[in-house]
């Protein structure tokens, strides 16, 4: 294997590769030139935060409270950065991950108050009037872009629904940010089962008084003819960008007012789902999703202490065929403007 | 596509799954009093610690000053957690990918000193003496495991080379930690060109007074005959556990008194690598391998100010056949002991 295969395969990764060493020489100072002026990792204002040891965000220091980090030598020239960017949203929160670029999870907090308009109805969100946008918070060279998506073959997937931030125009807005979405099949997934999915989440806040709910896209190996285990999935855009996961899971949590709490966990593939696919056939435990996805979600007490949510509640998806004129028509994915 | 594709899919990634929510619901409470007894996100003492916004290593405050975050209220039950751990280790740094079970990068400075053992000869680094071994600071469901490795037909490749950290056996026994090791193609590989290319980032310091390394696991997609861009990689382990990366980059920078900078990245494939094949037909823009990889190595004024390596030295590695008797004796993996 030798370096046609390379240059194939790094093409793929966006570079700018002529044919080897005397390309990369020539152009070198060229391309130094054509960056952008902003420095190459450049955040927005907040919500960027860290997250320490634990996994816990970091905040800002309280005013007057200087931490100097002494950075080890061996970063002296730069370091890699963090592979994801914790964003912190009105209606939810999201790590972004720079190499997939679609988000590794996000988290809301649904209850029957959330799904409420908060500035009375003329302030409540419309998603007619929300529009993808690319997150200009993240690092340019690490967006997802509209181009990516154009013409893939895949629905621009809400990681975060539109439906669960009509609290005002602004919390709806930010759903709509490419970084809360992932590619999706469009029939009879992103448009179908997964809504169905979606709807049955926010549906909780009847029957409990908060659920929380994760959003998680998957890479899960299958097994092949050889007796291996190997992952396979498309990467979107030209140059190729935006992976496409090949499962997506939901883990919620219930609670009542008797402290009780549940919990569960749906793994789904990123396909066609027949309407009649009953959803417990895709229930799995909350450690499964959290292995496979290199996540912890709850604390092992907690997990111990809870009941799972098909206990507490029906898990039984509402079939809406009736609106799909609506959605094909919202879905279409329109050119960008450039 | 049923609830059949699903549970072989996360059957894959580890999942106890028997037959859908019945097995779920029956086994939740033997699953969970089968966790171990310590916290699901257990860190080992430092060195692992945060990262901020900027990509900045956080260190732990001053002792006194206190930092009290607010969590956001939806993650008030627990945190997704980090992607991935920083380790800062004697002779490197490295950021742990939890979800692929390898480095996501690390990073080394070498020069002639710290090539050099520093408690005289009797404490020099030994490679006969260094044993690979599970990395017991990382959460034990996140673990790279001894027992992923055998029988997988890849060996367990040093991302930090033992050679570069013989100024201690310590030094050199972290490297062998499983949190600095990747799945690599043996023969033709490992074995020969990519370790004449660590070889080759090693005699760096004999022209230049600081060599900085980055390695770098990617994956990168290609083109199928259905003009789609795909990655495709292996996963091993029992169940399956670990990624198996496509290609590796080493991108280097160095220095000379003069305050010049070189700088230079390779994207070899995870392959047999003909011993004949130049180097420089590995060479790629460092910005293709941050663009791959959702990292950034360097400024863009660095890069700017920087020459390409290969034009401040030779890019020419050396082919070392004659030692294969002794590789081929300390690689083959032996069965973990339990």
């Amino acid at each position: 294997m030798g370096g046609g295969a390379i240059q194939a395969a790094i093409f793929a990764a966006g570079a700018v590769v002529g044919g080897g060493i005397a390309t990369v020489i020539a152009n070198k100072r060229r391309e130094a030139t054509a960056l952008p002026p902003r420095p190459v990792v450049t955040q927005g204002p907040p919500p960027v935060v860290g997250v320490d040891v634990a996994g816990q965000p970091r905040f800002e220091p309280p005013k007057g409270v200087q931490i100097v980090p002494s950075l080890p030598p061996v970063l002296r020239n730069g370091h890699p950065g963090p592979i994801s960017d914790l964003l912190v949203r009105r209606a939810y929160v999201a790590a972004y991950d720079r190499r997939l670029r679609h988000p590794s999870w996000t988290a809301e907090h649904l209850n029957k108050a959330s799904l409420t308009p908060s500035g009375g109805s003329s302030d409540s969100g419309d998603r007619s009037k929300s529009t993808f946008v690319e997150d200009e918070s993240l690092p340019a060279q690490f967006r997802a872009k509209l181009q990516d998506y154009f013409r893939s073959g895949y629905d621009r997937g809400h990681m975060v629904p539109a439906a669960d931030a009509k609290s005002s125009q602004d919390a709806m807005n930010e759903t709509f940010l490419l970084s809360n979405i992932a590619p999706q099949v469009g029939d009879g997934f992103n448009r179908h089962y997964w809504a169905y999915l979606e709807d049955w989440c926010r549906k909780l806040t009847n029957n409990f008084d908060d659920v929380y709910v994760f959003t998680v896209p998957l890479y899960l190996p299958r097994q092949d003819s050889d007796g291996k285990w190997r992952v396979s999935h498309e990467v979107i855009g030209n140059p190729p960008n935006v992976a496409v996961p090949t499962h997506f899971a939901k883990v919620v949590l219930t609670t009542k007012p008797s402290q009780e709490t549940s919990i569960g966990a749906f793994v789904l593939p990123n396909a066609i789902i027949p309407d009649q696919a009953p959803l417990t056939s895709f229930v799995v435990p909350v450690d499964a999703v959290e292995k496979a996805a290199g996540l912890t979600f709850f604390a092992p007490e907690l997990k111990a202490r809870s009941k799972h949510i098909c206990q507490s509640t029906k898990c039984e998806v509402t079939i809406r065929r009736f609106d799909d004129a609506r959605k094909n028509a919202t879905k279409a994915i329109a050119a960008p403007k450039h």
